[in-house]
C-alpha cells in the first residue's frame, strides 16, 4: 500500500473511528492528522467531550502514523495528559514520530480544538511486528 | 446524591458510554465496575476491538469511582498499557482506588475480557474540585 | 542463575542501586521486593525524598522482577504516580507481575514508606530479549 | 528570587542531583536544560545508564522549569519511554511548557546523548501551591 491507499484504508476499515466521525485528513511516514466534529454523544456526564473520546481520536492518529512505515505496529503503552475541556466543535490530532527502531517506536500527539488550543498531550509506543499492514 | 443515584446519573448522563452500550454495574465508595458488549462498530482495522474502546470502558469506570465520595472529579492523567487484543464478547472493566488526598486521587483500572483473561492496565489520577458532582 | 544468583547479581552488579543503598530483599519469579535507607543527599531542594530517588528504587524492583525468568528484560516505558512526600526512615519497593507474554511483560510496583503508607504507584513496560541475563 | 537565583538554588538545594553530579545549566520561564556527566556508578547490571538515572535527569530538568513561574510545584504523574541506551559521555534534558493553567501544569522533557541522539522522553505533570519556591 501506498500512502493515500493507507489513508483510505484507515478511514474505511476503522470501524470504531468511522462511526464516530473521525476522519485521517493527512498521512505522511511517521506522520498523521486526524479530524472529528464533536457531537452531543460523544460528551460525559459533565457534558463535556468525553476523555475516551478524545483519546480516541488521538489513538486513531497515532495508528496512522506508527502504520505509515508499512509494517503492522501494535500499541503497547500510551500516556495521555489532559489540560482543557473541550465543549463544542472541531477537534484536531496530529502524530509525529520521536523516535523509532526495528522493533519499537514511540509518538506524541497533540490534541487541538477548533480554537487552536491545546487540549490534550499524549505520547504512546509501538511493538512493530514483521506481517504488513492490511495481511 | 447517594451511590444508587451516582450510578444512575452515570448510567443516563454520560451520553458517550451510553451510545457505546457501556452501563456501570457496580458502585461503591472509591470502587466501580463496568460492562460492555462488543459490536463490530467497535473494532479497528485489524477487527479487533480499538485501543480507543478499551480505553473509554476503563475511563468510564474510573470516572464513577473517582466521582464516588461526592466531589467532582477531573482526569489530569491516565496511562495504559495493553496486554491482549479482544476479539469478541463482552468486557469488564474494574476501577479501584490506590491513594486519595483531599486534592488528588489515583485508581487503578483492570480491563478484562470475557475468559477472564486481563486485557489492559489503566493509571489515572484525578483533580478533585469543591462543586460536588452534577452541580 | 538460579533465584538467589539473580539477587546477588543485582545487588553486587547495579552500581547505580549499590551507590544509593539500595537492595533486593526478596526475589521471586515475576516479583521482587526493594529496600533503602533515605539519606540526606537522596532530598530535594524541598528537604523530602527526590522523585528521582522514589523512581530508581521501584525502577530497581522492576528491573529485578522483569528479569526473573531469566530472559534479559529491557524497560521501554513506566508511568508513576506519586501521593505522598516521604521525609525520612525506609523505603520498600515491591514490584508484581501484572502480564506477560514472549515478547513483553508488564509490572506494578508499590512504594511504601516505614509507616506503610503507600508513596507513589509505578507501571513498567519491558521488553524480553532472546538473550539471558548476564550473557 | 529571579531566575539566576532559582537556578543557583536548584543547583545548590537539590542535594540528590548535585551528589549525582547534575547541574542546571540554562533557565528560563517554563524552560530549563540539565547536564551531567555519566560515571560508572550510574550504570545497572548490564553496563548502560541506569533508567532510574536517567529519569532522575529528566526530573530535575523538569522540578527547575515547573518552579520557574514562582510557585512551589510538586510533581504528581510522569510517563517515561526509553528510545535507546546510553553507555557513556554527557547526557543532556531539555524541559519544555507544554500547558499550564493556574493549578496544573505539563511539560515535555527529551534526554540526548553526546551524539544528540534521542535517548528518553518523558512528560511530567505539576500541581502548583499558593507558596512560593524555597518558602
Amino acid at each position: 500500500m501506498d500512502l493515500k491507499q493507507m489513508q483510505d484504508f484507515f478511514n474505511s476499515n476503522d470501524l470504531f473511528a468511522k462511526s464516530l466521525g473521525m476522519r485521517i485528513v493527512s498521512l505522511d511516514e511517521g506522520y498523521a492528522r486526524a479530524w472529528m466534529e464533536l457531537q452531543k454523544e460523544h460528551t460525559n456526564g459533565e457534558g463535556i467531550a468525553h476523555g475516551g473520546l478524545v483519546f480516541s481520536l488521538a489513538d486513531f492518529a497515532f495508528a496512522a502514523a506508527s502504520n505509515s512505515h508499512g509494517s503492522s505496529a501494535v500499541s503497547i503503552n500510551v500516556s495521555i495528559a489532559y489540560h482543557k475541556a473541550v465543549e463544542k466543535g472541531t477537534l484536531i490530532a496530529e502524530a509525529k514520530e520521536i523516535a523509532r527502531n526495528f522493533k519499537l517506536a514511540t509518538y506524541y500527539v497533540a490534541i487541538w480544538d477548533e480554537s487552536n488550543e491545546l487540549c490534550a498531550s499524549f505520547q504512546g509506543t509501538v511493538y512493530r511486528r514483521k506481517k504488513q499492514l492490511g495481511e
